[in-house]
């Protein structure tokens, strides 16, 4: 069987999306997520670009991966210098990844209008730079940009553009349809050119989707000798975005006979495709292929009755198998076994036949019908699961709260203060405390008040903050509706977690999130209370 | 130059899609525009199985459309009665309609699951429906359903059934990949084998995008013969969709050299993919090939300045042959060369050399280090251009805001609650107002105060809010904190535009986004006043 390598470019590349913005601290969850799903390779960035790319890599030392090389990108060096005195093929190195990818430019326009040198310096840069770089890494890829349609216009430079190349030590030579306008045939064509005139050479692809094109440009590409495929989660990327990765996988996995990640790992698809665009903060695409929730949702009443006959009547492949499900709207029966696994995972021992497992399972499609998102919020997961299964003492009694935010100048910041009243077995407190915001406030108040009978409580911070509205199904009239999901990201140090709250009242929906995230703390600590010194849980 | 004929089944396959559903008046309206598009057959619905299809054939025929042909759309007769008495097929009869199409099937295991059925009898459906309907109409279509995955567990049974839909009088056989599953090379391959078999059957393609290959296998069906393709407006359809329509047309166009709706027709395709997405009340897909916003939006720096040189350097085809636009993005790596380009856009007359200019240039950067994110907030930009060009005299002044969220138990929503004063032209207005959360509360407060001079405020709907926490540079320390940055989404029916806001304080953020928000909304009518009752400048 043949191994196809996975190249992912959604940190690089997919940043480039008009509204994917990601911070250090959200390169480095996506980067964990990627190794984690197995993907071979990830571009964390352009470090002689912006100071994030710059962090991102001084960060993601730090981290074990599993799988995944991280990769650094950048270009030739400047043509008005040497790659020796090239302050972005220094900061390449700087990087210190055991992977570098350089693109340069093999279409004549572009060397002549965008970088402004003749074909002949043009050579020269790629040459120099990769030559330059080839003894300090691992793996060296020479990503061709316009490849397709530089070759369209003046096949022969850019051939000689991949010799160079080829000649200066590039492992890989990454054929790239930058502009995303080529068809599938002219990828066939052009690719038995270069493997004509470069029988040695391993080739990779990277495509975009401005034709809606590009997953079939890769995947024809791989059948025709690609061994490498570069693309993003969710397809993001400049314009239509690139290649999606989302696709691609299981089509070289399932219907193409390749291996690439593996059955196991396949599962996973979904999960990350979510993780994903939560981290981003962007709402997922229903009818995504594959990881989409309209992706094996069926609506017509034939449709409906025949898929229950035999799903592969409307399917064409097992949902599961990417993670995914089917989704019929009369009657859900994927879930418990998803359930059933997790409270396994999470330490429940609950039987298959439990009655506990069925009202919790209805209890969870009403809340994820209304907007709850518990892929991401695992702390708020767990604690619904121990609510359900083992009816614990709450840790504390609510009692009420007030917020107040007042401006009274035009340049002045607004002020937020909250008052809060909880108990804890009998006695209340009462406090106050002020904060950039109301939820900032409150969860000050709140946690203030509670960290005389909690004292560990001092240790969290509230790590990121994310509000969204989505549109719930209101249980009652079968309506939809506008509910804020609110989602919270808190850290004491050793461990992280992440809850969330829905409600038509962002401040409820907030309230929520802070809520779960103190139980969950007070949870943590009573577990590491009872296993001694040991391991927490699983956070 | 060869003539494709496109089929529309946006108002059929494409309503099975989830999110949506069409009134007749609805579905008049988008088959008048793809009339007015030029495609060649409008697929109205299945008459047999629903009363809004039924109303729609009765509805259409007082309209003259000029170059589509309207199609009723059904399947082959019940199994247990005869072709003569199935009402399905007499309701088909009724539409009156000058094209029918017959969908049978095709795939052994559909007969015999689904219909249940000996694969005797379903060669017989198929011959009985079709032959009873030649006589009353002008075309005949037969959509094989499931052909490809027929073919591939059956080749002899699926050509069977084609045969005998060529015999009975069908004008095209329509390949139909039910369910998205096929590979385009398996298009390619089984294509041939039936050519062979029946040398002189015109065919048809209908694909759907399961696995994000719809339009890569229409085209490949195309080059190998086809002289239909059927496809929806945006990809509209059931799981993934239908094979997108507005993908497939410019290729065929642009990229194919075939003929289809000519130049000067497809111009209007942005346009009809828009009102097709209104007229459904669903937000456009921004990453959309060809039509979407971001289609032609240039976000990265090097990228930027390229287009800036030469628009071919990174667009695949020119923007305008589809009715699209180029975008310039602003991001952290925001140029002059950008601003310069939106400050010519948004109407402004700035010289490259112009003093305000360089100003300008670093109080973006100041802002957009801090978290502001100008590439997806238009409105707010514009209104930052105009106060920095023209100083222009404020629409209202701001006094002061109190807010206050109140929960008083367990399960009660907290009870939100905002007071706002504010001044017009001297005159002070004091207001109160309750909302689901501070934000909804301040911002009902600040409009009812303002709607007194200005009343079309009354028309603005806030429709999205986005919050998220981003790491902002520190100007004076050059340290980084947190910010939060609010993104709110407007419209008043006719216009829709975002606004940004960025604060320590959440309450500051989302106040300065609502302002933002309200004053682009002022900005708008005084243009459109100024313009009499023309166009209210660029949204």
């Amino acid at each position: 069987m043949k191994k196809i390598s996975l190249y992912d470019t959604t940190l690089r590349d997919g940043t480039q999306a008009e509204e994917l913005n990601l911070t250090t601290e959200d390169k480095i969850r996506v980067a964990r997520k990627l190794d984690e799903l197995g993907l071979h390779y990830i571009e964390g960035g352009w470090p002689g670009s912006n100071p994030t790319d710059k962090q991102f890599f001084r960060e993601i030392r730090k981290h074990r991966l599993s799988t995944a090389r991280i990769t650094a990108f950048g270009s030739t060096h400047y043509h008005r210098t040497s790659a020796e005195q090239d302050p972005n093929l220094a900061s390449l190195l700087e990087a210190e990844t055991p992977v570098l990818t350089i693109f340069g430019k093999t279409w004549d326009l572009h060397a002549r209008t965008a970088l402004g040198v003749s074909l002949e310096r043009n050579l020269e840069l790629i040459h120099a730079s990769l030559e330059h770089l080839r003894p300090h890494v691992d793996e060296l890829f020479f990503d061709a940009e316009h490849f397709f349609d530089g070759y369209k216009a003046n096949p022969a430079f850019t051939l000689d553009c991949m010799k160079t190349a080829h000649e200066a030590g590039a492992d890989i030579l990454v054929l790239c349809d930058t502009n995303g306008g080529t068809l599938p045939h002219e990828i066939v064509k052009i690719m038995a050119d270069v493997q004509k005139h470069l029988p040695d050479a391993q080739l990779g692809i990277h495509t975009h989707n401005d034709s809606e094109l590009a997953v079939a440009n890769a995947l024809v590409a791989v059948q025709h000798g690609a061994v490498q495929v570069q693309g993003t989660i969710n397809g993001y990327g400049e314009r239509c975005g690139n290649a999606n990765l989302c696709s691609i996988i299981p089509c070289l996995e399932l219907k193409m006979g390749l291996d690439c990640l593996g059955a196991e790992r396949l599962k996973m698809l979904r999960d990350t495709a979510n993780y994903v665009s939560e981290v981003a903060n962007l709402r997922p695409f229903l009818r995504q292929p594959f990881v989409g929730a309209a992706a094996f949702a069926h609506k017509g009443g034939i449709h409906v009755s025949a898929v229950l006959k035999d799903s592969e009547t409307y399917e064409h492949i097992r949902p599961e198998s990417v993670g995914n499900h089917q989704r019929v709207l009369l009657s859900d029966l994927a879930g418990k076994s998803n359930i059933l696994f997790k409270a396994k995972q999470c330490g429940f021992d609950v039987d298959r036949n439990d009655p506990r497992l069925e009202i919790l399972l209805d209890d969870i499609k009403a809340r994820e019908e209304m907007g709850y998102e518990y892929s991401v919020a695992d702390a708020s997961f767990e604690l619904l699961l121990r609510e359900k299964l083992e009816c614990p003492d709450p840790y504390f009694t609510f009692h009420n709260f007030f917020v107040l935010d007042s401006k009274r100048e035009e340049d002045e910041l607004p002020l937020s203060e909250a008052t809060v009243i909880v108990s804890v077995r009998g006695e209340r407190a009462h406090t106050a405390a002020s904060g950039n915001g109301p939820v900032n406030a409150l969860d000050r108040a709140v946690r203030k008040a509670l960290e005389r009978f909690y004292p560990r409580l001092k240790e969290v911070r509230l790590k990121d903050f994310k509000v969204r509205v989505v549109s719930g199904v209101l249980r009652d009239t079968g309506g939809t509706a506008s509910f804020v999901r609110v989602l919270v990201e808190s850290s004491d140090g050793q461990n992280h977690w992440t809850t969330v709250g829905v409600s038509h009242n962002i401040i409820e929906a907030s309230w929520q999130a802070v809520v779960d995230s103190i139980n969950y703390k007070i949870h943590l600590d009573e577990c590491e209370a009872k296993a001694g010194k040991g391991d927490p849980g699983a956070p």
